[in-house]
């Protein structure tokens, strides 16, 4: 449970702080040189099927880049992040130096080998290609996640559909709902940006394959075959054309994963407004260590909702990059995609970030219905006032029936008495309705059908997207 | 055709320039206010299908509704947009003062019916679904936009497959390319951009019905009933549960028009690359009044690329906005919907200027194989180095083969002689390859097999979407 | 008082709701148009000071735009906004039409004088000077209203520096401050931003003039001396060299507008968390039509808030926009300058519209010092934890102090106890503090010693900044 | 020279790519935790310094801090950055995990000591102080490595004053320039941002010292005192008040920072546009394994230019998180604050990339002179045409002159005439001009004082700022 704020990746530093335990080893250097490494092994692998490689030299590639992935610790010295990084500098681009080396490394077991790595192929499609397995990567594990953080929120909603407390609109009380039916508000848009995350990045999150220019021209009349044969090997969908100038794909992931962050910092939001002292109806759990304060002793603070809301402040600027790199010249831009690996690992780094914290918040969520029926109490009862209205409504018309409970709440609120009690003292209300009807209308449960409704629909759709698994 | 740089929306002022003409009307404030006229129309026939309010007051408020419509110019007296925006700014929502106005203009035809106006539903009801239906009518106004667009691109593609050009990376020469793939890449990525706004408006772009707090409340049990009634009687479909506090779809529409600036602005950038007089490759049209300079009578700009750029720097921005307001507070936020329909407003006032604009400079392209040959010629032949290279790595491998072009190059660069000759000369070369094998590898159209390949799937695709319709 | 929500431009339209009456006519279309036209005066009056136009066609120039200037309605019907929009959008600039009809205009009283409009400008040189001349007349305006938001905070700071109130850090209960001291904290940043965007505009707002690429060719030698003459006939700085390749300027005036946004928007945040009704420390001012609900008669809802941070979510990504656009091509970039003075008239919108709205809240600010009081002692005494632990380190030391501390706070937690109570049953404590000094510890008043002089500081300089002009 | 493509820092990874050498390790976790180090120390010296600590205990604390700065292998063995930002994340902040090894530290050598760690102070002291202390680090290094690009720009301009080139508006040949008035202008721009940075860091990057709430309530009379001598003795600016809660100024140096990374990214637009082979005006230094290609040998990349501006899509969104990040709730925001250091580190390493990669292209500027003025003898002399306008308006007037030379360049164009020729021609033109006027309009040369007066004139304000220094 309180692994979500645990153990983040090394290779970040202390930005590690605002990254997530899960997602962070699907996202780091390594990840990324295992993701080339992969397309090397498959894009030989296919060329052999073509018959564009022999046989030998592509499982004598496809060994070297199974024992590299296989050993952290040699491929960390093949691959040396800073060395490569400047490097790639100079060059303008990772693949050069990657390639080098690979090929270096397949020469050492078999120099006729070596000739064949990354035959036909270009930077740019190793990097996008290996940036596409890294988010699909990402992406299953996020969805993981996203079913916990659902689940949790699920079950909240169920255990809550009878809590009763004050509904807030503009930050201030308005109607009573019920609490499951807030988190069953909360886990709409959740699940909705879990759907439209996975969709995105099954249908976005394809192969790159364009040789030079992008019209595999080097490789002839088996182009169209290879670039199948490629994707199968990697378990990819197979565009209708390379992709590398259109940045559109990557730019949906992106803007889904913004989604992920919103949807997760807006619970964190109401969260720490529920916890604030005043309001007292829900806090997030406690545990040695979390959310203390360095200069003072009792303090307990949303560190979980921090750390969501942390996560949405970076987020749409980082799908605003995205979006701005649309913009791409020719058949490479300048700049437009050099980057595109590491704003979107950014991306899913808050994500995780936002729904590990938030999983571990909703998960061990306590719940005060008694605080929250005292808070409405509180209210002095006008958040019936739109019931009543409502209901006078029948005889005298929404116009007329709002005008006459604004009045009434106006004389409560100067006299200081609760609205029930002035309702009863008026005789236009006392005409209209009966005790027993003012009663019924002053129930909170009363007006619940609505929202129960609601937290249903919502709940069964959540299930039927996870029995749909 | 020239239509595109014509009569934008009045109500715009001066910033009309940067907004299209045809999806103007939809998005003003008279579009907004119709919109509003429609939800409340069809709250009340909604409701006296329920029975909660007598046919007849349904039936007055339904005609009042309708002869509003009909009467712009009685629209415009009842609903003046400044006298509105006063007050709803003191309001804190438009729908107030719209509300005040509505139930007056029906009172006048109707004491009784005026009673029933707005009745159970609340400001931001009102106010996102009139945003959700001007969404779906500019969203079809845009489609039909962007299928011109991408026709003018598919014939583009088709009549250009055999047009060999310089292919350009990093604003380099890389190797030759068809203007017919470069059009496909370009309607590839628009394709895309149409079919997901046009998904993302249909599933998104749903009706908010939630009363007061989000619960219909004071709707008692009939509140779903209603729901699906309103719903249908607006054509929108019904969601699981109210959504006002979750901005994520309008965000997500806001995301996709981004999407459109972006694919628009990418043709622009390239076509304004490729009409330097330098390279002369491809020209936007001329016409009088079109891309002229208040200095410098000679100049043709490209303007209409210019237009689609200009967009495209303000869509990120803005679907960022969205985006950073998800994060909104309880049953209600505070600020972070208020400006939603503005917004989502600009984003398509964005996206059609930049898809009208475009479609003028696609439609009435002047395109030069001429002056497109000339340049790949002058590139001396170096953007046939990959392709030697690959043969030679038949014999050599790839590294080694690599390594001798790159010697070759350097010796054809320091020497000024061209590639082809340089090769010739060269004896490593001339024995493993033949004259007539040289000869092949430096003709354009060699190497045009994958392009070719992937600019008919690309249309492929483009038909099978237009005939599915 | 109540001005603030009140009156906005009638060019807007609807949006006129998320803008401020005060600002907007210096905005608007024929605000911009005017600037235009007092760049086209000021130039042949500077041309004929350098002898490059004749006196009486200057003259005539000059009467025709003053004419112009004085008459709003010649002015509309000269420069009809729609269909200078839609000219501009073919010619890809305003200046072309508006020069046009401009030449016309003057043509009409003396063909002779109509030569010699415009004459070796180009017109980038009219927009973006236009630009600048709305930009200083709008941050006049935004000054004055800084001024009147600051003395409003001023005010609220001087009286409320003995009226103590929970401090809140992470939405949870800190220390205890005064009211005065929150007040001087949100001045101080509001003080920054007004000072440095006037500084910003003095600095950046300035002639821009260059001719057709920038050069001032057509000018031959008197150009620097032309530039000179045209500057101070502007009342405007002349820089080093023409600059409209270079929109760092503009961006850096958007930047502080942003800041602007968001010094308002944290006042309006935290009215907003004070107002809850569980909180109830401070209201906006009421008024009629003022912030009510559609749907709820007894509502009061934080309206002037929500406008500030309405405002405060679009302004970042406005300012992002120039941002953005600071990679312009060459001597006139393409699609990055086109919008400037649309976006930056956004930006002092969203301004404008966050400072009126703040300052009627802050001027009607009703303060409930003693829900202040209430709330504080409801913490349970735990707010003095770290004055207490700060006394005991003198003899504990800061680690053991702070343990002992926080062990007492988590007894007193589980008991339900107050920590003052706590703290006198612990035996340690009670060994180390005497009652006395316990009590004193317990006075919310002891620790504001730092509040206060802070308080006076940031008094001093805001009223030194007043002084000063 | 080529350093700028060279050794980045190993902390980052791969990211290391997109960062440049020189400010790496001034903003990587070891030196934010040197300057939170640095912060502690300085607290104690001046707690002595007031008498609130012993003096022994300050020097212990003192001594202990310079052990570690000055011990790399023990800083990072106290300090592991992944076990830091583990404790961090749970805690909420980066402080207490920091606070408490520091603790630990100074206790192994003097318990006593230990007790005074940090005493009076609060997280966010430390962390938002050690984040102006690395930005000043930070901005210090920026400013020299923008003096060498200034005076690598300075030089071309000097140099090039001369050089006669195509001015391009909107893509399109305009007029005549100099090479070295177009580097002035770059130099303009940049001159500016380095001087604005500079000064923003100044004044914004000032110390952050409030204690729990941000009052210094905890320090009791001495806290202005003490709050004074901290600032003395980090060599720190001292604020009139606590900033923690106003985010404005680190959101200030951010903005200025998109400046830098702006600034040099326009000439990074420019360099790559007449790198273009088909203009060819100026190409980035070449060198061993610079800007080369994995499939394409004789390809020379402007990869210099690319880094550029790759940092420039970036820094927008950056700094508009910052921006965003202005609405911070109460003493202490939610998610407001604590990514600051790092947005700002990544703002800075963004620049300094840019700035690094340009510094690199403009002093080893390959500039062609001689293909500057074939291009501009390409273009059939239609730049100089509103010259030869601007020269019939005095015989002719603006109008009649313009339509004039329109109609001639028309004519021009249909038969494939240079203008110069065109002219000759027209019987009309040839009344008003001679043909030695003609010739001389017809001078590149003849249109440059204005230019060169620019030129001047940010040499001379160049010269200036790196005199003052």
């Amino acid at each position: 449970m309180t692994a979500a704020i645990a153990s983040p990746s090394r290779s970040r530093g202390l930005r590690a702080m605002l990254a997530g335990a899960r997602l962070a080893p699907l996202l780091d250097s390594s990840a990324l040189l295992a993701s080339m490494l992969r397309f090397e092994a498959a894009l030989a692998r296919a060329q052999a099927d073509c018959g564009i490689v022999p046989r030998e030299a592509a499982d004598t590639i496809g060994a070297v880049c199974s024992r590299l992935l296989g050993d952290p610790a040699e491929l960390a010295s093949v691959f040396d992040p800073a060395a490569l990084a400047t490097e790639a500098r100079r060059a303008g681009t990772l693949a050069i130096p990657f390639v080098r080396r690979l090929t270096d490394a397949v020469a050492a077991t078999d120099t006729q080998a070596a000739r064949f790595v990354h035959l036909g192929s270009t930077s740019q499609d190793v990097v996008d290609t290996a940036t596409v397995i890294q988010a699909r990567a990402a992406a299953r594990e996020l969805d993981a996640m996203l079913v916990a953080l659902g689940d949790a929120l699920a079950a909240l909603a169920d255990r809550h559909r009878g809590t009763v407390m004050t509904g807030r609109t503009l930050l201030q009380p308005a109607l009573p709902v019920s609490f499951g039916w807030k988190a069953a508000s909360w886990l709409d848009q959740l699940a909705r940006a879990r759907r439209l995350l996975a969709r995105t990045v099954d249908e976005q999150a394809v192969l790159q394959f364009g040789g030079a220019a992008g019209t595999l021209a080097s490789l002839g009349d088996c182009a169209p075959q290879l670039a199948r044969a490629l994707a199968e090997g990697l378990a990819l969908p197979a565009p209708a054309t390379s992709w590398h100038g259109a940045r559109d794909r990557l730019a949906r992931i992106g803007a889904e994963l913004a989604m992920v962050c919103g949807a997760a910092a807006r619970i964190g939001r109401d969260v720490s407004l529920l916890m604030q002292p005043e309001v007292g109806e829900a806090f997030e759990p406690s545990a040695a260590g979390r959310g203390g304060s360095s200069a003072m002793p009792h303090k307990r603070n949303p560190v979980g909702s921090m750390l969501a809301l942390e996560a949405a402040f970076r987020a749409p600027a980082l799908a605003g990059t995205l979006l701005a790199e649309l913009v791409s010249e020719h058949e490479r831009g300048l700049g437009t995609w050099q980057n595109s690996a590491f704003v979107l690992a950014d991306l899913f780094e808050a994500a995780g970030s936002a729904v590990e914290a938030m999983t571990e918040v909703v998960a061990g969520l306590r719940v005060e219905p008694e605080a929250m029926r005292t808070n409405l109490a509180r209210t002095g009862g006008f958040v019936f006032a739109e019931a009543v209205a409502m209901k006078l409504s029948e005889s005298l018309g929404r116009q007329a029936a709002a005008a006459l409970v604004e009045r009434i709440c106006h004389r409560a609120l100067d006299t200081g008495h609760p609205l029930r009690q002035a309702l009863a003292e008026d005789p236009e209300t006392r005409e209209a309705l009966s005790s027993a009807e003012l009663d019924a209308l002053f129930d909170p449960a009363t007006g619940l059908t609505g929202a129960t409704a609601m937290l249903d629909a919502v709940l069964a759709d959540w299930r039927a997207a996870r029995d749909g698994e």
